[in-house]
């Protein structure tokens, strides 16, 4: 049996990843009576009074939604919110594991922008935070920038930012090692969709300012702004100065970092030897990166990560997520800021630096056990510097 | 401290009366691929070919949302949802604790009719069953017909349907004890709200026919249906079949039974003793019912039931939410049916004869280990008989 076989027997055999824990014990009419009616009137009564203690009674202060509509779900596309839902329900699993934060999956019998928007609206006092999964590009981005702006608890789209912030730290400690300056480097993005725009941009907020970002019509030149999505338009904002119109190969002479998070094999090894010096290589398309970590070394590159668990540096978004929400859950935060997101990349850099920093690990293991606190740590501290925390 | 101090306290120190439990070993690369990324997908694509297999693969099988918008919580009314969401949590640890079923909390930030139902519906393929609770009548009336009307989930308002589910039970065992047919009684009842509503028509289905419904403008009758809500407007026609217009004192002079869903202190002794031998008394407002159980067997009435746990005979919808759903999950019902309800009534009452029949314990208790099973098996029974089970 594969891997697939072997995951769909696991799923039939469990029918549920995750399941309800009831904390408290509810064995007679005195237990009923404290944990139900008519005791539990009295904390709806002070909530009633002071709105913000919902966090003081009840699970609120720890429970995220792990929302999907089901259309970009891994590499499978719009497969709809029932085939969604295990993914979902794996997510939440990770939460719990990894950092101790509950959730729980929702899945959205609906792909309309408004409806998606109203619907969470509607739900979110039940939570503590929101994570956005596996929703197309560019109505993900939409999607929670309405959110963050119109709900008053942290929403984050995953796989916009969890792959941006592992590659920063990525970054962080790769520019150690290679001793050079982000302001200095030359950097080659090929993606521009959920992750790569944030990927851009949580780099570009980091110091990195010469960038060139491709998709699969080119390089992005502002110079066509009137014809790209408002989110490419943003990214050519910030990327390709002079507004050269120059192919990917091109642009990659004398780069010193490639990212990829786009598709497989656009990178060939000629294009990676003609990298600067200790060139950088980042190619995360699942499964078969953009170049090969092996091809990718043979052509010179001296630090290279990939999405494969089977190569050395995985960037492994699971690295992020339940450290940032266990951090904004701690302190009540109202948002996770840009800065909150740095501090989190900063965490997990940290982190690899006390496990021993090395070509082959400039980002740490998932399963260090320090990791959810180390990220939630520096993620609640910044909330806290940045006014968003109600304690 | 009085319970209400001791309850806040409790909710204080467990921060969450619910958690969430990973069902799975999640702790190395080999778990990941298992339960997540890259196995994960074939459950995916299993599901994508055929929607009911996600029964098969997820949660979905045996999970409930206990849904509010916090417009009648307990007696405390319109307190919105971060105040409602203690008592949804709790509701969730009842239904693990009583029927193994799990089940999440969600609140609602909104009161509009119409943005309640479209919530609902987009967040439905999550779950197995919606157990509506604590929505103002008549609209949760509507909220709940049209849910069940367009998903294809158990939909149930516990307020309307859950006490009238154990009213129902304790009737059969109650007729049977004072050996009367349902046909032959006169029933009064006093409260056409959410749960008496539903208690008539549940005790009409079941054979009752004359009865007489008053709420606090006195006696329904059709022939003001048109000043009445569409609720009452239904209830006038099935209940006075005389079209009197009688006080609720002469309507109980030679009754056979009371139910009151009302108010505190609406019926007197006197009223009791004019009732028609071998009375029986279900005075339900909570705390202080119609008439206090003492009063109401010392006016002659040989069995009496209250909504408090320190009388006999207490009516607890806990005797029947959590079988009724548990049998619904376990055939994968398309909804809950008047057939299904009626068998879950049946199932409570079969109980109380198993644990003994007397004029104090016409139900079962609500911590008869049996008792979800039991109902459970009923209600699965029927669902197959009426061919709403998928399986």
């Amino acid at each position: 049996m594969d891997i697939y076989q072997k995951s769909l027997k696991f799923h039939e055999e469990l029918q549920g990843k995750i399941d309800i824990n009831v904390k408290c014990k509810l064995d007679n009419k005195q237990d009923l009576s404290l944990a139900y009616t008519p005791g539990v009137a009295e904390s709806c009564r002070q909530i009633y009074k002071n709105p913000d203690d919902v966090y003081k009674y009840t699970w609120k202060n720890n429970i995220v939604a792990v929302i999907s509509d089901g259309t970009a779900v891994l590499g499978l596309g719009d497969i709809g919110p029932e085939a969604a839902l295990p993914v979902m329900e794996g997510k939440a699993a990770l939460f719990k594991k990894f950092a101790d934060v509950n959730a729980i999956p929702i899945v959205l019998n609906t792909k309309n922008t408004d409806k998606i928007i109203s619907t969470i609206k509607a739900i979110a006092p039940t939570f503590g935070g929101i994570n956005l999964e596996d929703i197309s590009a560019p109505r993900c981005v939409e999607i929670e920038r309405i959110l963050i702006e119109e709900l008053d608890i942290p929403v984050f789209h995953d796989d916009q930012h969890g792959t941006a912030i592992v590659v920063t730290a990525a970054f962080v400690n790769s520019l150690k090692l290679v001793k050079k300056e982000p302001k200095d480097i030359k950097l080659v993005v090929s993606g521009t969709g959920a992750a790569g725009s944030s990927i851009i941009k949580m780099l570009y907020n980091f110091g990195i300012k010469n960038i060139y970002a491709f998709n699969i019509n080119g390089i992005l030149n502002k110079k066509y702004n009137d014809s790209y999505d408002f989110l490419n338009a943003e990214i050519a904002d910030i990327t390709n100065p002079d507004m050269l119109d120059i192919s990917l190969a091109q642009a990659m002479e004398g780069a010193d970092a490639f990212v990829g998070v786009s598709a497989p094999n656009v990178v060939n090894k000629a294009m990676v030897s003609s990298m600067a010096k200790n060139a950088i290589v980042f190619a995360m398309a699942n499964p078969e990166p953009e170049i090969s970590y092996d091809d990718a070394v043979s052509a010179g590159a001296v630090i290279v990560g990939t999405g494969r668990s089977d190569y050395p540096n995985q960037i492994n978004n699971v690295l992020a997520f339940p450290g940032l929400f266990k951090g904004a859950l701690q302190v009540r935060a109202r948002k996770i800021s840009e800065g909150m997101k740095l501090a989190a990349a900063i965490g997990i850099a940290k982190l690899a630096e006390d496990e021993g920093l090395s070509f082959y690990s400039v980002i740490p293991s998932a399963f260090n056990p320090k990791l959810a606190d180390v990220v939630a740590n520096e993620v609640a501290k910044k909330a806290v510097e940045e006014g968003l925390s109600r304690l």
